[in-house]
């Protein structure tokens, strides 16, 4: 892959650009698309997102632009870093100015309420099969804020094609930026996007005070039940111990760089939740994942305490401080009986 | 369990201590073993533990020795809570005192480098069998300052003698403490061994500024290595996803309160070894369970880069940053490769 690979970034947020950094620094050009005029054009003049990574020069590699006909325009592979909930409209937006398959690369953490589709299938279904080379999604414990500033990060590329997987590898991978492959789309979309959930309510915890032991317990049933509804959705249940799992999971509860660890935070101290979605200024993809998690564990007839414990706190007024409290001292006593449950099947490749 | 129940707790550190408190708030009598005997008189005279705890009120039913002979008096259960290089002398001090078997609990996390024994190993060892009704460990996520404040707190027993953990779980089961039964004792033992050796690490790598999304990659890592480990000396894999592995690495490397990770944060920050344990005031395990760690892999055959890795830094004078970055840039790239080395086998029971 040489100098002349051309990669639209899809979203100017803080992960797009960070991302777009990456890929300038490899020598890329990045077309990187945002819906702000104003911030776009302070991209192109001044090489800063002043909104979200505001201390950050930008190399000129990275042009910035509002049109999305000019920013797909000669590109050789497209990264969606929208938030789930935009995930359609933006597509809808790209397909007219697209006219050979192309490999899309998604780098979001959600699920879909309603349809409970993962991005790789929302985004299936939005692109027509003869302009869909394949997708790639790329996760792992990755806060944009650090990855800007180079500081050293592992991610996991997967997807259905591990061929295109593995030039999605080649594409972002340097020094500082280190991109393993696992086979297990699946595994990786869900854990990324039910840590979420998980980091949401360890936010709750630590603004109400509970401290770290507790919050150590809320995370390892988290893993548990994650793993749980995933393997059921059909994942490798080994996926949940890896980077896209476990790691990720365990940067978004205990880093103060985490908007869903925020949110709750916030939410424990007593603040309401629409005052929190005011206050955050980005999207909080845990929130709505958790109508997501609440859904599917319904679905699937899967145990998911924390996810619906928060569920009744987010969208059934219950307390936080009992809520959290009743997911602590339930009566179970064994662990194994527990830990068991996340094995349902096993890895047989 | 009524109110007679009498419990020696031999060590009166920081856990013991705070052992002491939810055993005294269960209703129990504790007899708490201390070598100092300033520190002692002053849990008697003014129910306080300064060198360790010195923010806490004790309560009465707290009773501080510095004779063993009189700790040992008349008790139920025997509580060791002292570190892991202290085990074998300790015992021995307790042995002439016994006169019939009794149940030993554990609340230590170590591995005795040479001969490479967990702690209940060692305790077989030096228990003559006729004393010796039991041992079971106690162990998770935990730390002491937040155990003392009654912060919401969960823990795993384990034992060879599941119905004998299960009393122990009754000892000190409260709405506070919860207490979990794990049948798999090597694992627990296991976890909260090789746990502190990654928290050293993960200090190390915080000391030197690399951030939380390289933390979070070692700690998955780490959680790896421990279960291949693990796993190879007959833990259950299962067990390093429950309390006493995942749930205790992240709080051991993500909390301020924990020694391990702080002496580690003060090598990264570039302090020679013999200051950092001097300053530290309590025992290091992570330390001297490196020098066991390492051993171990030599003797299963076993990869632990983090590990050894960490023993070349402590040990053979490497530069700490020159080895974590080694560590963090390896050239594998298939992280399904990894995960599958987890699971070496599989829980059959």
């Amino acid at each position: 892959m040489g100098n002349q690979t051309k990669v639209a970034m899809i979203g100017a947020g803080s992960w797009g650009t960070a991302l777009a950094l990456v890929l300038a620094d490899n020598g890329h050009t990045v077309h990187l698309w945002g819906k702000n005029e104003q911030d776009i054009e302070e991209i192109n003049k001044n090489h800063i997102n002043k909104r979200y990574l505001p201390e950050i020069k930008l190399s000129e590699n990275i042009i910035g632009f509002t049109s999305m006909q000019e920013a797909l325009q000669d590109v050789h592979f497209i990264v969606m870093s929208v938030p789930t909930k935009a995930m359609r409209e933006v597509m809808q937006q790209m397909i007219p100015y697209l006219d050979e398959p192309k490999t899309f690369i998604h780098v979001s953490k959600g699920i879909e309420p309603g349809t409970l589709l993962r991005i790789s299938e929302i985004m299936e279904e939005e692109i027509p099969e003869q302009l869909l080379k394949s997708i790639v999604v790329l996760s792992g414990p990755s806060h944009a804020e650090e990855v800007s500033l180079r500081h050293l990060t592992t991610v996991t590329v997967s997807s259905k094609n591990m061929e295109e997987a593995e030039k999605v590898q080649d594409l972002f991978i340097n020094s500082k930026f280190r991109v393993y492959t696992n086979p297990d789309i699946v595994g990786v979309e869900i854990g990324g996007a039910l840590k979420n959930i998980i980091a949401v309510c360890a936010g709750i915890t630590d603004g109400l005070g509970f401290g770290d032991n507790a919050k150590a317990a809320l995370i390892t049933r988290g893993l548990a039940e994650m793993a749980r509804l995933g393997t059921k959705m059909g994942a490798n249940p080994l996926t949940f111990s890896g980077l896209t799992g476990i790691g990720d999971l365990i940067v978004t509860c205990t880093s103060v760089h985490s908007r869903n660890w925020r949110a709750g935070n916030l939410l424990g101290k007593g603040c309401p939740l629409e005052e929190v979605l005011e206050n955050m200024g980005m999207v909080v993809e845990g929130i709505r994942t958790t109508k997501a998690g609440h859904q599917l564990s319904v679905k699937y007839g899967i145990e998911m305490p924390i996810t619906n414990a928060l569920y009744d706190v987010l969208f059934n007024g219950k307390n936080a401080r009992d809520v959290v409290e009743g997911l602590m001292t339930r009566d179970k006593t064994h662990e194994m009986e527990d830990l068991v449950n996340i094995l349902a099947s096993q890895y047989t490749e």
